[in-house]
């Protein structure tokens, strides 16, 4: 519709027309026509992995947040431990999460622009056995920094442990290739890049995991093991699905498949950063990560040490303009970010630099 | 569109056209014009109960029974027992989601097709000073059975416990005010007598519970004190929240209002069930309950005790016909039910009543 903003956010984000009008009607979620979409969305989530030999899928209602939840409750029992590794908020999140259900955890905390080490990861797991179960934030959100996620993958199954692994913010354009990296769980939502609306989040599980995760979960609502097996019994969802979401999920999916898969996928996203890095550049903005571990998902700019740019005023100029740009969430620097994903190709960056321009010519000017 | 079936369901239902086209745009979450959205959604779901002096709004993402599992872990604190007041499927569900969370919990028990009784709770009340809160389903969904809520409400605080009411069936159409009613907290979703698409709940408590309900909750995303905290810190949600559902809702909650609110849209109800119920009698099947207790939402009928008629094939029948009808969830008699809820009158009820005359004719004609 005409008048849906640009949105340079990390999600819920610009869908395609045709994915929100997958919306338009009704479905009966125990009817034989749903229970086909669910089938094939499951199926869906699996190829953009490779997971279909060795992974279930288990969509869950909810934001991303829940389906990183019920993961936890579900696959680290009661006398497991988890090791998260942090690099910004939703690495800190799953400590919360865990810590909140009475779960052992531990963490190793890197800086916010830093990735991710082997090393550290490898002689923690050596210097602790009875740590289980090993947790990473592929693409953290809060900054856009790519974690090197296949090497940590393959330390944390060279040391026997289990690997959950929140891809959020990468799945179905970040390389994620199941029969090659060993990896217990992947975690993610419809509305990131998979350009879904909002409403569903999802785990790719080993089915030998889920097993052995039988009566772990201390929620019913977050069990993935109860949530499996009710796919599996009669192909429909244990509890009300969200029918329009799962609608518009297995349209954006189908469009994915168009665009080649997540590699095809990639190439847009890495033109939109690459479009968009230049022009800021060129405005004088500089980038808050070396780009050498920069994701072409979320770009992080600092604010201009001067001062003279406030966030809401920048905001509402190019709100004005039709483009939604993101708050920062660093910690310690003044930041703003920029979404490079969503139904957005070049074109829109070089408009939303032309805003960009404009806008802060006015503000200069006020 | 023309190629919705009409959903004779508990939900998800038959929808609007225009709270479907409600989904049509793209929501930056925490952009302005969501967050009065979300503003917006809160006032009007307190005001469907008259809520607006007691009680505050706190939607959550995902399915009813997410909401129902989030109030227990967040009120019922781990010092707290809940009584829970079973004639159904959905009683049982909350026993088991505070079991399976390790909350003290006992229930008293009727058959499906007995209303819960006062009492029987008051007595239980006054011979366990221990139990703090007490939970009652207002209209069980698993036969259609609309329990005697306001005096129960006045029994529980009476003795000086918690009252905490599943409306997931009846909230939007039978009467619930708050203003009259003593009850610390009504669950609901979007999609059931509101008329919106599922993938949303809400609770209205009473602010003075949530306060002392802080920390309680064992699960992150399940606590509804920290959500309530989000909503009044900034106007936003916590994570994620499913941006299409949410406008869908809202405009489902604009065409309440222009209904009439509650009492409008019971009367629909109450000439779509009447009209049912005089041709299903017509056509020789008999209603599960009694009449007196049955409420206008959804119609348990039996199978006919010759065993002439096969579920299956009645629903693929009458689903070819463009009619989706529910199975039963007795636990003791076969049965199906007929949803009277979503945006449909008597006239869709007098074409069902036709297309299952001739199905019937057609089926007995094999």
């Amino acid at each position: 519709m005409s008048d849906s903003p640009i949105l340079l956010t990390p999600g819920p984000l610009t869908t395609a027309i045709e994915t929100r009008r997958a919306m338009l009607r009704d479905w009966g979620s125990r009817d034989p026509a749903f229970i086909a979409l669910t089938a094939e969305l499951r199926q869906r989530l699996l190829a953009v992995a490779g997971g279909e030999g060795s992974h279930v899928a288990v969509p869950l209602q909810g934001s991303g947040t829940f389906i990183v939840e019920a993961a936890i409750a579900t696959l680290v029992g009661p006398g497991d431990k988890l090791l998260v590794l942090v690099n910004g908020a939703y690495g800190e999140r799953m400590v919360t999460i865990a810590q909140r259900m009475g779960r052992a955890v531990e963490a190793i905390r890197w800086a916010e622009d830093e990735v991710v080490e082997s090393g550290r990861v490898a002689a923690a797991l050596r210097a602790d056995p009875s740590i289980t179960h090993v947790a990473l934030v592929h693409c953290e959100t809060t900054t856009g920094i790519l974690n090197p996620m296949p090497e940590i993958a393959s330390v944390v199954a060279g040391e026997g442990r289990a690997f959950l692994l929140d891809a959020m913010s990468s799945f179905g354009a970040l390389e994620i290739d199941l029969r090659t990296t060993p990896v217990t769980a992947v975690l993610a939502s419809s509305n990131k890049c998979l350009e879904g609306v909002p409403g569903l989040g999802f785990a790719l599980v080993r089915p030998e995991a889920l097993e052995r995760a039988a009566g772990n979960s201390p929620s019913l609502s977050f069990d993935l093991h109860a949530q499996w097996k009710g796919f599996e019994k009669d192909g429909q969802w244990r509890f009300t699905p969200p029918v329009q979401v799962v609608a518009a999920l297995v349209e954006a999916l189908r469009r994915l498949d168009a665009e080649g898969g997540p590699e095809g996928r990639r190439r847009r996203y890495q033109g939109n950063f690459a479009t968009l890095l230049a022009g800021m550049r060129r405005l004088g903005f500089d980038l808050f990560l070396d780009e050498a571990v920069q994701a072409p998902i979320i770009a992080t700019f600092r604010m201009p040490a001067d001062g003279t740019l406030v966030f809401r005023d920048f905001y509402d100029a190019l709100a004005d303009r039709g483009f939604l740009i993101y708050p920062g969430k660093l910690t310690k620097a003044e930041s703003f970010r920029i979404g490079c994903i969503g139904a957005l190709d070049r074109r829109d960056f070089e408009r939303l630099l032309h805003a960009i321009e404009g806008t802060l010519a006015r503000l200069e000017a006020v």
